[in-house]
């Protein structure tokens, strides 16, 4: 039944029929991926992959984002798939901690590119068929699927891959129900691996298994129909001893949108550093009106938070920028320093600069019960009188649900990252491109000006 | 401890280690693969398969073995390994049901065809590192992992694929690990699947799976080094609710030798059926010698079986040759009257032959709790006098690891399948060739010779 449903809704999921907030989830998710790929596709572990695997591409015909390469459809589904993962700064859909549109969108671009003449709103239909798949799928099986180990991000992946691509090539719904089956039968992720390398190839091979499952679905390979909710099918073998909930969730497609419910990082390192560093921002521009910002050296600042940021995030001495991602200290010193905490305030050399040490050394951080995970109290205090001469208390995170980034936000993380590697000026031409996808007849000329 | 084990372990094999009988036995697991993957070539699915993903084959330097197409590596691992399956006519290692050779002959013969100057005994070695790994696997999860839901041969596969290749590149054990890792991290095949294409797809995305994972390891590409034993690593998550025992296995490797207990079918249909085939030929024999063989249709024959017998194959009126698969009547019938009972007497045309109705017809079975599942009793009755003409007890099939199919046995399994589609010249010369692996200095050339 839910492979069917799933298979008979996406396979006539019209862009005119979405909702609008979830249309405008769908351009700001792809805008989101497009930025985090480019800033990924320089990673040192996306140049091992495509060093790896250059000598085996076949027609060179698809987009490597950011990069002047290209190559087959599946070694970039494959590649962009990593590159959007590997700084960990990509969206999430906060009910499972899915990151949904690598997977889908790597496969989707990539089979795009390779068909030619398929139009933004195709894609971004396909994008959204394919993030509510993997979502609905997900929260069927969470949290025990999560818990006993899998990376729920691929492990859901590459069904919504398979989705995606099947809406873009018009699969009715028997054959879309056989890309479920044949994506659902490649279960890819272990949190085992997190910390290497492979944490980023899940959603990579998770976009490359749904395109191949599509591709043979197209030429009618078959799989089982039932494939998602039989007795030996994907949810009950891996929820891992859980008790899945297809048909409460696949039977909520249309109704509830999980699209809508996606989320961006603000800050590149783990989300429970980011009411401390919103914090430590709203600081920063109090101490910068009020002409305070030189005295900063003179300051101690204490932060009141959650105690699962003591816990995964106390690092005091980071050496460089991947230990800075487990220092709060570090988040909330570039905070008040510059009134940023992006990739930029990431790189080695800030996390070495001897300001930024001295502002890092007058960081408190306190466990606090009381306080939320999405919450924070940071405090200024002046050190010879001890007074507070600032205090921002954050109810909800940038980035949160409750305090989603806004449009312009989007953007300043975009530029951020992209001006990274090839400075503010393309990085704003690649924005304004990234924004235009919705308008496009042909998304596979936009794909040739997000290359360099 | 144990990834890194097997890293280890595997990364030093050498071809003069391995014992005589286990040498044996990958020679003959290497042969059969090739026969069955010859067959496979023309099924239906594989051509299904193969017009799907030629758009996007790279390089053409690796045989689709029975072809006269070649496609790069990735796709190679995935076509042949589709074929090797599709007939369910390949190898079993008994312990743990898994199909032992078509993932990893699938990656290692595509990877020596690229890479060139393989020898025989290097990819025979490779070939064995392979399925000890994915048997070894394969048993610390047993059975759990099997009763949850997922086809062992290809969940473990991938990690048979990776260390196979592994050993042809000569990684070094700290890379080896790594290779195993990625593996891991791609976990295909689900039960489910069953009956469909999706099945021989399983097998074949484990090559490629394992392929890819050595290819990025070789560069450096990174994955957990305690990827198998760790507590959210592969034997943990895939176990499904059992307890793993990887120590117990992999602290075997060299010791109890996986590759040495493989068993080859000798009939193209479920092995329950094969006792009564069995005999049903040995009757064929006893009734030509005597000069009785005219006299079939003046005959009836009682078959006592396992009860699994009448579960799985009572179809008494097959249509087709898939169908009669199922029927353990057609099965006994075509042994009677042709004395054999391989892919030939499953054409569609032989099972709607009259005479083979005919005598289908008056075979009847009969389920009893006191035979073995390895084991039937056959008996001729003459229909006019009701007199017992001949009576065959199987005490052990051939094909079981009590009765293996020798050379000789081997050898006409393979032409009788190659046969099909080429002749039996062209068959023979195959079968020579396939045999002659482990005297070459370079087997992309023998591979050369299986193409048509």
């Amino acid at each position: 039944m839910a492979t069917e449903a799933l298979a008979s809704w996406a396979s006539r999921l019209q862009w005119a029929a979405i909702p609008n907030k979830t249309q405008t989830a769908a351009v700001q998710s792809l805008y989101n991926y497009i930025g985090c790929t480019i800033y990924g596709s320089s990673h040192p572990a996306v140049k091992r992959a495509t060093d790896a695997l250059e000598p085996l591409f076949g027609a060179r015909i698809c987009s490597l984002l950011g990069t002047s390469i290209k190559t087959d459809p599946q070694h970039a589904a494959l590649l962009n798939g990593i590159a959007s993962h590997v700084h960990d700064y990509d969206d999430t859909h906060l009910e499972t901690i899915i990151h949904p549109t690598g997977p889908v969108a790597s496969a989707i671009l990539a089979y795009a590119e390779y068909k030619r003449g398929v139009s933004g709103e195709e894609l971004l239909t396909a994008l959204v068929a394919g993030i509510e798949a993997e979502c609905k799928a997900g929260l069927a099986v969470w949290p025990t699927h999560y818990d006993a180990g899998w990376h729920i991000t691929s492990s859901t992946g590459s069904i919504g891959a398979a989705v995606g691509v099947g809406r873009l090539m018009k699969l009715e719904p028997e054959r879309m129900a056989h890309a479920i089956g044949l994506a659902a039968a490649q279960v890819v992720g272990l949190r085992e691996m997190f910390g290497s390398d492979c944490k980023s190839f899940h959603p990579g091979r998770a976009a490359q298994a749904g395109l191949l499952a599509s591709l043979l679905a197209e030429k009618g390979y078959t799989s089982s129909t039932k494939a998602l909710e039989a007795k030996r099918g994907w949810a009950n073998v891996v929820v891992c001893g859980g008790q899945p909930q297809l048909d409460k969730y696949i039977g909520s497609l249309g109704d509830v949108w999980e699209t809508a419910k996606n989320s961006f990082k603000p800050f590149p390192c783990g989300i429970v550093k980011h009411p401390a560093i919103d914090a430590a921002i709203q600081i920063h521009h109090r101490l910068k009106s009020s002409g305070q910002l030189v005295q900063l050296k003179s300051m101690r600042f204490e932060c009141q938070v959650h105690p699962l940021v003591i816990e995964l995030t106390s690092k005091p001495t980071p050496q460089d920028g991947l230990q800075a991602k487990f220092s709060v200290f570090h988040g909330v010193a570039v905070g008040l320093l510059y009134g940023k905490a992006g990739p930029g305030q990431y790189a080695d050399e800030v996390v070495r600069d001897s300001t930024v040490i001295a502002v890092r050394d007058s960081v408190k951080a306190f466990s606090s019960d009381s306080i939320r995970s999405d919450e924070a109290i940071v405090k200024a205090i002046e050190l010879n009188s001890d007074k507070e001469v600032a205090q921002v208390h954050v109810d909800y995170a940038v980035g949160s649900l409750e305090k989603p980034l806004d449009r312009k936000m989007l953007e300043e993380k975009f530029i951020d990252q992209v001006a990274l590697d090839f400075g503010s000026t393309v990085a704003k031409e690649m924005s304004n491109t990234a924004w235009s996808f919705e308008s496009q007849a042909d998304v596979s000329i936009v794909l040739e000006q997000l290359r360099v």
